[in-house]
Formats: C-alpha cells, sequence, structure tokens
C-alpha cells in the first residue's frame, strides 16, 4: 500500500490553453509538449488504516485542506482502486513552484503514478495519462517521455498523452528554464485560462490557427528541424499571452526580466540560434541546440533578470522509484 | 509664401492600426485620441524661387532625398495650389522622434498647416485633415484639439478628424508621456502594421471589437468617467500589442522598462488610479486625473526604467503662428 513515483517537468511547445470542460479537464486544442529531465518530482504515497485523514506534505509543507485537487486527486484513484484506507503523501520537486515551471505536471504525474501503484492497482500508460489529466491538465503529458502530443480527445476517454519521439530521438535539443527576479505567478493558471477563454475577442484566432501549429511541430520534431520548432514554439507562447493580456482585465504574467530575456534571444539570434517560450508565469524557457548550450546559459545568466537557469534534455516517462520520501 | 505653424501631438486612447488604402491612407478601422498640449512642433514652410529644390531640416538635421513623405506631401499640396516654386521646411520638436510618441502626428499636421497657407491656399479644418492623414495617418487628428475622432469613412473624402470634446471639456485629464531606456523604436510603424494586418491571426478579432471601444471610449468622454475611458484605452493598447506579437515574425516594442511601468501602474491602481497605453513604441503614456498627476509623475521617475516624463493636458488644434523658424 506504499509507492513512490518519479516524473519530470515537462514544457510545452505549442501550448495548452482552454478547457472545454472544466471538470474532466477536457482542452479546447491538442498541445505538444518535450519533457525535461532536469525538472522532476519524486512522490511517495502510502494508504494506510492508520492515518484518519489524507495529507500531503509538498517541499515540506503541509497542504491546507482547501488545496482540494490533490485530495480529490487522491480520492478519486482510491475510488477507482475500491479500497478505504486514507493516504499519507509527500512530495518534493528539485526546482521552484507555481512559477510557470510546470511544477504541477511533474507532481500529479508522479501523484498518480505512486497513488495508483499503492492502491495496488497496475494500468497501461494510456490510462495514467488520462487519471493525470483529470488531475491537472498538462500532467498527462509528463507520464510519457521525449516529445509528446496531448491529444485533445472528443470525451474523457481519448484525450491523453501519445509519444511523438523518444527521448533519443533528438537528443541534442536543448530546454533553458531561466528563473527570474519576482518571478511567482501572481495568477493561477487554472483562472488565468478560464476567463480567457470567456472573454478575451483573439481567443477564437488561437484556436483557428492552433491546427497549423501542431501540424508544424509535428513535422519539425520527426525531421529534427530546430529552426522550425524553436519559432513555431516561439510564436505559439506569445499567441497564448496575448489572449491573456486581450482579456479583461489583461492578465499579464510578463516582468521586466521576462521582456529582457525575449529581447536578448531574438537579438542573439544572428550568431547563436535560439528560440524563447513562456508559460503562465514570467519566467521564460529558452531552446537551443546542444552545441550552444554552455554558450547559451552563460549569456542567460549575465542578464540582470536572470536569477537561475535550469537546462534540460528530453527525459523520460513517469516511473516508479524503489527510494521512499518516508518510511 | 513664407507660412509658420503649431500643432500638438496626439496619443491614441483607441488607437488607428492597419490601413485598407497603404496610397491614400485609410484605415481599417476608426480611432480616436487626446490632443497633447506639452508635444509640440512648429514648422516653417516657404515656397520660393530662390530654392532649385525642396529641402526639409527636421531638428536641425537635412532630411535625405530618400525619405519621400515629407516631400511627396509638399508635392502634393503644391499641386493642389498650382503653384511650381520649390519649398524649404524647417521643423522643430520638442520631445524625441521616432520613439512612439507621435512626433509624425504633430509633424504633419504643422507641416500641412503651414504649407496650405504658404501656397496660398485657405482650406477649413476638414480638408486640413484629409491632406495630413495622406502624409501620416494619425496626423489627420492633430489638427484638432481636446478629444478626437478619426471617422475611418469609405473613400478619401469622408475620412477625417472631428471632434468630440472640445480642451476645455475635460480640463483635468492627463497623459503623461514617459521616455524609457532604449527607448527608440527597432521598426517603423508603417511596416508594423502592414505586416499585421497581412498574417497576424487576431487582426480579425481586433477590428471585429474595435465598434465597442469606440462606443464606449465616445461615452467615457462625454460623461467624464475616467475610470472608463482609461480601461478600455489600456485594455485597447494591449490588444493592438498583441496584433503585433502575433505577426510574423512577431514585432516586439516592447524593451524590460515598458513591462516595468505597465506593472508599476497596476500595482498602483489600488492607491492611484491611473492607466497606461502605449504606440508602436517602447515608450508608456500613463493616464490620471489632474489631482494625482504630480504623485505619478514622482513615482514615474523612480522607476527604474524611466528616463523622463512630459505630462500633457488636452491641448489645442493645429494653428498657424507668427514666427517663423528661419528668415
Amino acid at each position: 500500500m506504499k509507492a513512490t513515483a518519479k516524473a519530470n517537468a515537462n514544457i510545452a511547445l505549442i501550448k495548452y490553453w482552454g478547457k472545454r470542460d472544466e471538470a474532466l479537464i477536457l482542452p479546447y486544442n491538442s498541445s505538444i509538449s518535450m519533457t525535461c529531465d532536469a525538472m522532476e518530482t519524486i512522490t511517495t504515497v502510502e494508504f494506510s488504516e492508520n492515518y484518519d485523514t489524507d495529507t500531503a506534505i509538498i517541499n515540506d509543507e503541509e497542504l491546507s485542506s482547501d488545496q482540494k485537487r490533490v485530495y480529490d486527486h487522491i480520492g478519486m484513484i482510491r475510488k477507482m482502486a475500491g479500497i478505504k484506507e486514507k493516504a499519507k503523501i509527500v512530495s518534493e520537486s528539485n526546482f521552484p513552484l507555481a512559477a510557470g515551471l510546470a511544477s504541477s505536471a511533474s507532481g500529479f504525474a508522479a501523484l498518480t503514478v505512486a497513488a495508483v501503484a499503492a492502491a495496488g492497482l497496475k494500468l497501461p500508460e494510456k490510462e495514467l495519462s488520462i487519471i493525470a489529466r483529470q488531475g491537472s491538465g498538462s500532467a498527462c503529458r509528463s507520464i510519457l517521455g521525449g516529445f509528446v502530443e496531448w491529444k485533445k480527445g472528443s470525451k474523457s476517454s481519448d484525450s491523453y498523452a501519445e509519444q511523438i519521439a523518444g527521448k533519443d530521438y533528438w537528443k541534442d535539443f536543448r530546454m533553458i528554464a531561466t528563473i527570474v527576479k519576482e518571478g511567482r505567478k501572481a495568477i493561477s493558471s487554472r483562472s488565468g485560462m478560464s476567463q480567457t477563454v470567456k472573454n478575451s475577442p483573439y481567443y477564437s484566432g488561437w484556436l483557428s490557427s492552433i491546427e497549423e501549429d501542431l501540424n508544424r511541430m509535428r513535422e519539425a520534431i520527426r525531421s529534427r528541424d530546430f529552426a522550425s520548432a524553436g519559432s513555431i514554439a516561439e510564436y505559439n507562447a506569445l499567441k497564448m499571452h496575448c489572449t491573456m493580456m486581450t482579456s479583461k482585465p489583461p492578465i499579464m504574467y510578463w516582468k521586466p526580466a521576462t521582456v529582457e530575456i525575449m529581447n536578448a534571444v531574438m537579438a542573439w539570434r544572428e550568431d547563436l540560434e535560439s528560440y524563447f517560450t513562456m508559460d503562465a508565469g514570467p519566467n521564460v524557457k529558452v531552446m537551443c541546440m546542444k552545441k550552444d548550450e554552455k554558450e547559451l546559459c552563460q549569456r542567460l545568466s549575465e542578464l540582470e533578470g536572470v536569477v537561475k537557469t535550469i537546462s534540460c534534455a528530453p527525459g523520460s516517462g513517469a516511473a516508479l522509484s524503489q527510494k521512499h520520501l518516508f518510511d
């Protein structure tokens, strides 16, 4: 009744933005991501009669009972397994939370894999992806390694992630996450997304242009075309942020450092090919090829607003681990 | 055959963005602006047989003959007047050029009024506005004072500016232009605009939501409703920039200081009501009421990226002046 799982974060190249079903977390559009090896969450779940209530300790802090998402997720898995025991959950991430760094993606992927195993179930990746999705949409992509597409599907049972290419297919691809000054986000992705869908006059343009982005990105990954993958990802991220900034009231995740990095990356491109992407937060992720990784990290660290860089290669799918976080 | 005119710059509250006719400068949408008293261009034009070619000296620099817009404009007015003499043009602005501070608006408004008078014509404001428009679209608004609407019209003869309210109607309205670090823009408004219309998936959303912005802004001006005017202007500016950032390749006018000001204005709003707007450049203009002007200018000056602030009240329409810039 106890299991531990690891999952890498993933950074979307084509963003998930907008839920057509809030309860089941079904998206308006498919999305494509890279699973990122250097950003990881480890989660141990134990179901036991010794526990009176579910408790979760995330990065050494106990989750309050009103942070319902984690407890709802455990409750759903408990119900699937037909068990009654309460759970203790301990989770640790090696990167900052709630900074648009996909902590909920790796978190819910690891939680899903650990809890399913602890509850005594054995499920294929597809089912794990569907369960993880209901905790946090983008978590369904962190079940798989390499380059991954979350198909929007037509209902819950066909809205899950599939691998486009494994982690060894395009080993030279790098995603460098930067942590910027004042990098904690002001508004959750959930509420940002929901407001955007409701009232941005640009959301319909987001949806009508997304299939082209998806098609071009799949093709860029398959043919390992970095210029194409990078520029489509950059364009797609700008489109996402522009739906937020044009909702009412405007949602602005960018900080001065965000724009400093964006401008720098565009200016460097003449002699160092890199592209940026941003999620629902002020931090910027910069894509480059392995040959430019060291130089790019150096240049990024020298920018005024950059506190830290985390360089990632394509990572592995979520997996069980033998080493538990508590006895 | 010599005349001098002054014109104030204007800052759009609802932006002009996109030309349906590049040659005649007919816009896809109507726009609304405030004429700004503290930003002024003075221009002297003389037609004389003593000149062999047209020459223009703008802020002490001679315009090269490939900067055709000014010379084309003079040529058009010369033709209208049926004269043959070449012109000498001297123009001075009291604020930085090509920084998204509407220097071409005040410049072409002053040039139009001076050249028309120097050519011996007397024309009503409507005709001056139509002529100014063909030099630089937004210049048609600087012919008039106070709050002004440029009606998109259906052809050249009905696409001109009209006053919504005179400069004394809403005396407490303030527009504070900030000059930021690295404030010169990288790409001209003309090419930015044209690329956006061509390939941003959000341009149709810009157009479909513009009538609502225009209606609400007219009403906000008439009822002197600052919260409404400010928030609509802010929203409209974000929408404009978002059409640029989502064109291919993305056009990014913002600098770190741009976002620093935007974030600061939003955060201050709890105790100091102000709103921002930006044109095709990195500088930010901040709107407030007169009672908050001093405090706001103080706070803006303390921001790291702000080099200078210029505080404007509603200004006058373009007018002839007796004092020439050259003998």
